[in-house]
């Protein structure tokens, strides 16, 4: 009953796939346990070499025989001057100094070239390791590696979140959408819209979305059980990407601080922040965002913040301090659970199967 | 299949409510039309004077033997320097010579014990007619006027943008939560939240919210259609209320220049802007919110900024010119249609029951 072209295309029992969330969150146990249970699971790769990718997949194939993905950024291109470094590194200073972190030595900061080099890398690692298949963030690749992964019959997830972005995808030839409401955890997937107009929540964008492209779409954001499930597809969906209800997993490789401020949090306690990254994201309000706040619009674009923030986040993590982590979630934290993947798998397919809806 | 414990408390046969739009749009037959097709109209009484508040009971009254509804504003305290208001009328003043208006004359601005009193009045004219449902926008009216209202069986909705301000108007013995999702038309309700805090998509905020109160929740924002019905039933709402999808009925009395914006909108064009009113509310970006976006955060509060534009916004009303009008809206415009209140009726619930959810 719950099985249509998008559980068929991803040989998938339920569709129910889980977000590639990146910096850690989806270890090798999270991914297979997701596919074991009939969902697809994901290695959110954005932030891994192409040596610790292989190494992922490979670990991976050997937790299960099913299904499951792999996500990447797109390089965006970017410039910096060392005047801004400078700028971002004395309003920075302050919090550095809370942690107990010396005076930070300039960053190395790799080109967008360098970026992009990574990026051929990792590609080819997908292709060698026969990953089934892979989705992208931040944007839409080149024609050249579109192609090329077609050719290896990879499915291509592509992430939206307009009406706009959706067809552009639709157009590049990919299999799938999922579609990014304003509810979502982490950082925001926009490349052919501003940030604001970016915004939109599901019941608005899914429906808006299915009546305009043919390829199945799947809805991510602040979707946590069999409800969100039930709705979603109500509105023309075909299944949901759920990232926040997977990271408080025991599986999940969230530092133990981050689930904690998730499974304490309130619906209305997540804004959307620049400061940790350089590029909008929703998490938990802390005291890095709110000390922050006010250069929020003058720091540097995305990679560099990330760059120069990482020293912050990793010292905060380790020191167990909530106050200056990136405590990503998505609106719904009240609905997070400290359980297993196979729990929650079950959970949500008995809550979506009470609702009985019809489709396909 | 579509009943529950809120459509019987409401006597309606459709889990579906008008929202109470102010402002002109709820014309009295527009009111009439959707109580005459199972829903329940409503009157948006925010702006209306008591004795035009009667005027239009009577009216509706004789046009349906059903149950309908009224909305009121609740007034807020508010305070304003002279010289704020000289500062607001300057930022204006290029906009009011574009429209050909003279230099704006000082306006007179009643006080909140003045906005207070007619709120009174217009309470006792709610009860003098035995309008069967009222319901309440920007906070909880005092605990004199619920138990009034209740003592004669009025049915009684609040309006809420979060957990925490549902859970309030349920202690106050209200009957019903209408949960506007960030995606909603119009004016923001939130009372306790601040602005930012209030933002939470519907996806997210149905649930949460249900699984704090015990009264029914009614959901608001961007649904258009039995798709989204459907899904907020799912989430485990008991109905919707739908602004945006009445405003471009025939019956509706908006302006057409308003209904034409929101029928060659799409998705991404709405935005937040206080610039109107002094009070945050969605609509279509138009040349307005972009020339006084600079201002946003220093124009006085509502009600005051929505005296000083009125006649800006008026004068741009009768000269058919969509540059200066409010052009409330919320997040799907593209599923917005030229059709009679009967027809879209019938198709939300034909939508609706193809959908066939399992429910009560």
């Amino acid at each position: 009953m719950l099985n249509n072209k998008m559980t068929e295309l991803l040989h998938i029992k339920y569709p129910v796939l889980q977000a590639p969330m990146a910096g850690g969150v989806t270890t090798s146990t999270l991914v297979a346990e997701v596919s074991n249970a009939g969902g697809l699971g994901s290695i959110g790769a954005g932030y891994l070499t192409p040596v610790q990718m292989q190494k992922q997949i490979r670990e991976v194939k050997k937790l299960t025989a099913n299904y499951f993905g792999i996500n990447l950024f797109v390089p965006n291109k970017f410039t910096f001057t060392e005047n801004e470094i400078h700028i971002a590194h004395k309003t920075l200073q302050p919090i550095r100094e809370k942690l107990g972190l010396q005076q930070s030595e300039n960053s190395e900061i790799p080109t967008a070239t360098d970026y992009y080099d990574v990026f051929k890398e990792q590609i080819r690692v997908i292709i060698e390791e026969k990953v089934p298949v892979c989705s992208f963030t931040f944007g839409i690749p080149s024609q050249d590696v579109i192609d090329v992964l077609k050719e290896q019959n990879i499915i291509l997830i592509g992430t939206a979140t307009t009406v706009r972005e959706a067809i552009e995808i639709e157009k590049q030839g990919f299999d799938l959408i999922v579609v990014q409401g304003s509810e979502a955890g982490g950082h925001r997937g926009h490349f052919m819209n501003g940030f604001q107009e970016s915004l939109i929540g599901l019941m608005s964008l899914i429906p808006q979305v299915v009546d305009q492209v043919s390829i199945p779409v799947i809805a991510a954001g602040g979707i946590m059980d069999g409800r969100g499930l039930m709705a979603a597809i109500c509105l023309g969906a075909k299944g949901v990407q759920m990232g926040t209800a997977f990271l408080t997993c025991i599986e999940s490789g969230a530092p133990e601080t981050h689930k904690e401020a998730i499974l304490n949090a309130d619906e209305d306690q997540t804004v959307l922040t620049r400061t940790f990254s350089g590029k909008w994201a929703r998490g938990i309000k802390n005291r890095f965002i709110e000390e922050m706040q006010e250069h929020e619009t003058s720091l540097p674009e995305f990679p560099v913040q990330n760059i120069l923030t990482q020293t912050i986040r990793k010292t905060s993590t380790l020191q167990y301090n909530q106050d200056f982590m990136s405590l990503w979630s998505g609106q719904s934290p009240r609905l997070a659970k400290t359980q297993t993947v196979a729990q929650l798998m079950k959970d949500i397919i008995a809550g979506a199967n009470s609702l009985g809806v019809k489709h396909e």
